[in-house]
């Protein structure tokens, strides 16, 4: 796991693109004092490295109708069975999240639903994957705090 | 939670921007035979409705050294510290998700560390909050499912 | 526990009641072949020895906006608290029905809410009271059964 | 889940309902101020838009010698017999309430049974049910609170 | 379940039998001053009456090098299988009690050993018997109370 | 723990006093074609090496109106209260055993009670106690063995 | 279990092993007083008693690469597979201890591997050893205390 | 966390002292054609560089009479008492291995002791430290390995 290594600049320009991802990069280049033709090789460098994979909108799930949360452990007949449960997973687009976990659980997912009665259907859909074995859900009462961005800063402010 | 009505070219907007959010508006324009003034406005509107919140980068954590997952359920003393907690919670970078949960769990988070000394140390900072009474934690052995935009796709479709 | 004696026609008045309540005596006269003033001092005398205690409407819950169920597990500091909590409890309205349990809950409750968010807010209420030492909550995603004519009319059947 | 508009007279003639299903429409009438016509539509319209279902008896069930009383969890083998399953609890009498449930249970019901020894045989009938697994079953000391009249007079004060 | 009504005299021998059941029938009929052939007679009709079933002898089984007392919680595929797995519990004499129980286990037992490895011997012999699923054990590190005396004397007391 | 030698007759002596613990030693010389002082002897000297401890009474508690038996496992704030617990639990008759317990209990009891509501008296006095912190109640369905005949015998067969 | 006698001088050899099991035998002699010939009879005698097993050198994991320790619970899915899966279990050398044990595991093991993607293979080789039916892991955060030499030194001061 | 670059011949020597940690440097020497100051050199250098600790005598514990082994579970009042607590553990000799561990406990030790009523008194004294909340306490049947050379050989062979 060889670490890339990021210079003050690359840090700098994270930093503005972590707060917002279309930030122009002529905007980035006046703060910075370097050239856009910099920024765009430095960020360039940094995905061909696979450091900044790409961005995604931060969309108000609320608003669209969307704001069921819960999260669903997952019981295997056997772990063998983990690669195939994971791609049957990855077909149904309300689960945005699954980790193969250490505990009481062989897989644990992030679901986002409509309401009871589509959450109640998004979890009898992984319920009938073949191979799983029993589901056990808990749900959100209130999504507090969901934020990278703290995480982000402080790495690049710790390297 | 009265729902913004979205029209199709809202939909086709927001289809191109969480593929990429750094796509120019021109080229959504070009792609949707209608002028960048357009998608500025349509953007602008949807963003002052509250649906589009921002952008987020998506970094690749492994190579910048933060490959350890974690999911720690916070147990309080009484629901009524729920907020404080929260606030205390929010001021650790290495917490991004928490949520009130139903089920055994107050307070349930997802953190990420870079090894297993350094979650120990964020799960202590956890557990030293004031009004925290127990945490449990279980460890993500592999993150096989991270992606937000498989829902986002169907729920604009669906709608 | 001294049962009251209940004969034939008791049991088919009940029969009868336990299908409608608003049901005429005069039907009920009409039907068992008996004057209405018998049917009349029959209910009367069950009413009296507590075996009836009253009725209750039957209304449809998730059209009156008020959809979501959740059982409620709740743990006390000490049982001796026992009564006392459960007078507060009695003091919320969403709280339809309690028991004091074995097993690992002190006392059990069924909550009917609004949605997510309402359902936290009563979830809290609960929390809050004075010996609460915390709760754990089910929610239910279908009620499939609620039906109690049938336990009566076998009751009856049985007698 | 269109909802049907209740007005003030709706709440009223509810309320007087709620309290005693056998009032006579002319004791609401005369109560109300309204010709007892109106209220006889009113009840119909709200009884043909579903809101009102029908009513129940309340019995003692201590005096009827069902004094017995237990919330049993149920596991199944796969959760594509829900629907089946269920449809084999609701030949069982004593099952009074039944859901579909998130958390360790796939089925949650509750049984009213003459004593401990019924109480066995009812349990090994939901047992017994093709596709359950397992049960667990919690028994209730005491039913402390069993009212939903709060709760609906709650509901028409806060419409 | 109709009971066998016991009057002062029955309790009075019987509390003396509880305190020790080989005293000759002549020291309780000297003691209660009444005839050996009325004591006879009384616990004649006791046994008769299924009152009495029998006398056991306390062993001191520390002395006898069987003490290891466990708990052992057994788990069923399938209650129809509860009185077939009973009868072959039933063949194993370090089972000394076994209870159909509610709540997690189907069956739970009490068994004596001499030390761990024979413990691990006989839970073996549980964990063989067809149609057990698993079985949980909890190990006795000190056996405080063994003692139906005291109540015996209060039932006889309150009668 | 030194253990007391028993030979062959004193093995069958206690065969035949674990089956009846009141038959005459008369009956016992006989059938052993010993004198009924050897018999006299052999027990008291059992007696005096604490290997018999006693007899009791095997009583129909079914018939006396104390059908009801639960495990109750109790929680301490600190095992340093282990023995003061005991001692307060020992006042109350109606638990019969208690053993001091790995795993998630420190005290686990076995009780007897009327019916339900008296059960929930009894397991309330245990919750009163100083230093208890909590409790959880497992209900028997049925009391299917309780024979330490069998396992008496078969100790007396093996050494 | 007849227990090999060790005088003083066993002790006092197995006190000096045990800081050292390097120490030449004539420090040994030294120190004790005694001729080295005594000393090699000795530690002969003991080790042909099966007392002395060997010696291990004690490495430092973590310089080696190996610093994540976990323990797996083993559920089976019948314990007449014990032997079986210890063979298996014993052919994976990332296992170090396994234990057959009471409570919710079959089997209890200890892992050491490289790093959370090595346990998660190490985890997967049990979860895939025949007749393992789950398994449930808890990650250690630090392994503070790992010193068995106490325990000799207060055995041997203790006999 | 640098580590130190070992050797082929490192490797050859630390193979050796594995299997026996007493075989003398010469005859290490002989087997691997290099001279016993070479032999000295490279165990001295492994030993300052921190990766040979130490050794340590492998003993029976059952001929010792000590064939009790546990786990004991430790919950904490606060993790920030760890520290402390693993100081007062660390004084008990019959602790053998303690780690601070994810999931339901704060802490997580090995015990051995000679038999059940010396496990209590050792499961007391962790209780009895201050900051401790509750144990749980899973019993060992059986050892089945306790190896630490298979995984030493493999570190060795796969480096």
């Amino acid at each position: 796991m060889n670490k890339f290594r990021l210079d003050e600049v690359d840090h700098q320009i994270l930093d503005m693109l972590i707060d917002n991802t279309r930030v122009p990069f002529t905007d980035i280049a006046k703060k910075l004092l370097i050239s856009a033709g910099t920024v765009h090789v430095r960020v360039k460098k940094m995905e061909e490295a696979g450091i900044i994979m790409g961005s995604s909108l931060t969309l108000n799930y609320e608003k669209l109708g969307y704001s069921f949360i819960a999260y669903v452990g997952v019981f295997l007949h056997n772990t063998s069975q983990t690669k195939f449960v994971l791609e049957r997973i990855n077909e149904i687009p309300f689960v945005t999240v699954a980790h193969v976990t250490t505990g009481k659980f062989n897989i644990f997912c992030k679901i986002r639903a409509m309401d009871t009665k589509h959450a109640k259907e998004v979890i009898f859909m992984i319920d009938d994957i073949e191979g799983v074995y029993r589901t056990e859900t808990m749900i959100s009462l209130d999504e507090s705090i969901n934020d990278k961005k703290r995480l982000m800063h402080t790495i690049f402010k710790d390297m």
